[in-house]
């Protein structure tokens, strides 16, 4: 089953355009986790591990039967090194067992064969022994199109035969996102980031599932409403994924030009203003609380989105 | 002391501006090794890892005396999932022991926040209850300036209190690199490429060594040697790290113009040229002779190399 087509069935049952992003920092894992970890594992980066794996579960458990998607950013997961990594793929695997599909923020992107070995990394099989295995076995992977269509071809092969999905960052949500992005070319009279919307519509157009959606999709920033909307005329087959609501300041306002006229077309991420929404709420209690306070703010920002599409 | 100075003296001493790239692919390393792995850790994962390292040990002790740094890409380990990433962990530990320079070829790219992670885990040190430890331990990494300079300038203040450098692509090896990086743009009427090398420099202008050359350095293919030509014109104090030798096919002739009236400036990479060396030459016996055959190649392109410099 196409990508598109199988987060729109996940968005419809749900009721949901919301990805919760899974991005833990150790200073704001409640304690009680932490201590929990570092008094089986002692203060290692195993320690981390297994603290922010027990943190991502305690989220998923909060909001699996609310949202279609969860986002962990990798890079979280890179700075405590190759047990960091661990703990990346056990929270894609426990993600994935709940029912959620998994969008694996990692923004890769290089040559020809070296962004197949990526491509493999994150969504589909590596070579083993004769074999072929899963190994992130996330359902979408975000890329970067720096180095053209070569960097993004491996993943949308990928994508074809597994089901899978790519998100090519067009214009992101970042105060200097325009450093590039928004520079107008002179041939097109356009600037880069609309170019690269015609691109992404285009090399997603063989990759059409049910729903008209394409199983290559865009990363449009929340924080650029003026952009989105014309990033929508230019990419009428291509799901957005919308970081920049919240805590960087987009709101249900900013994002509803995204969506098509069943109320789907674009997932909207939330990180920090869901996962550490119980260091705002006054009852905390050592951070006991903090899945029913992740699953008050993905409520919340469901109505909030609800409302607008 | 800056991060070009130490390359620079790495260089010198060496006599070379050449970079072995450290790229295992488990169906290209000698059967004994892969054969050892498997015998003491089964089919798995681990097996992998450990003949990767077992190979990247012997390709750096083989070669760690005639070269300045190695680039191992981690695409490769990647796909082999944390067990894949603690290999190259080790890699990076090993080539710092045998008194290589390393650089990280990640090519990672986020918002500032993230790219603050991505900094710590490769050239940075990360928190750690309290304390700040290294992870990755690389003395450079690549990255990727489709998000500007919010995603540049984490990386870039981490060189400047570590000694380390970050080389950000300007111009890929690639063939549909053009798709984006050749676009003129119209207020300034020259390619991206170009602008980005314009940014490039000014980036590193604060964070000039001894020698001239700043921390940021840029990533420019060898296979687009008139734009190679452009882009040390207006990238004076930036050092170029230079993919696409040998394999890809571009050679000495197309990366003379990188070079100063010093015979620095640059650094070339060969990965497959290097480390699969064995496969050509026709004395390998079960590919125990691969050291030699990646030191022989290795004599050949600083030969090569020194001769246009």
């Amino acid at each position: 089953m196409n990508f598109a087509d199988r987060l729109k069935e996940a968005a419809l049952q749900k009721n949901s355009v919301v990805c919760v992003g899974l991005d833990p920092r150790l200073d704001q894992i409640p304690s009680f986790i932490v201590n929990k970890a570092v008094a089986e594992h002692g203060q290692t980066f195993t320690a981390v591990a297994n603290a922010f794996l027990e943190f991502n579960k305690g989220i998923i458990d909060a909001v699996h039967d609310l949202v279609p998607c969860v986002k962990p950013q990798i890079a979280f997961y890179e700075e405590y090194g190759f047990q960091g990594i661990w703990a990346f793929e056990e929270t894609c695997k426990y993600a994935r067992g709940k029912g959620l599909l998994v969008i694996a923020d990692a923004k890769r992107n290089d040559i020809g064969s070296t962004a197949e070995a990526y491509a493999r990394a994150f969504i589909g099989k590596t070579d083993f022994f004769g074999e072929k295995l899963p190994v992130m076995d996330a359902d979408a992977v975000t890329v970067t199109p720096y180095l053209g269509y070569d960097g993004i071809k491996p993943f949308v092969k990928v994508c074809k035969g597994e089901g899978k999905g790519v998100f090519v960052l067009v214009k992101t949500s970042n105060p200097s996102s325009g450093d590039l992005q928004d520079r107008v070319t002179r041939d097109e009279e356009i600037p880069v980031y609309e170019l690269m919307g015609h691109f992404v519509e285009s090399w997603g157009a063989e990759e059409l599932g049910e729903c008209g959606y394409s199983s290559v999709g865009a990363v449009v920033g929340a924080t650029y409403p003026k952009e989105l909307k014309r990033l929508r005329e230019v990419m009428p087959n291509v799901i957005f994924l919308i970081p920049g609501y919240g805590a960087q300041g987009g709101g249900a306002e900013d994002v509803k030009d995204a969506f098509d006229e069943d109320g789907f077309g674009a997932i909207v991420v939330s990180a920090r203003g869901v996962i550490f929404a119980y260091e705002k709420t006054g009852a905390t209690k050592g951070g006991e609380d903090f899945g029913e306070a992740a699953r008050d703010a993905v409520i919340k920002m469901n109505e909030d989105l609800n409302g607008v599409r």
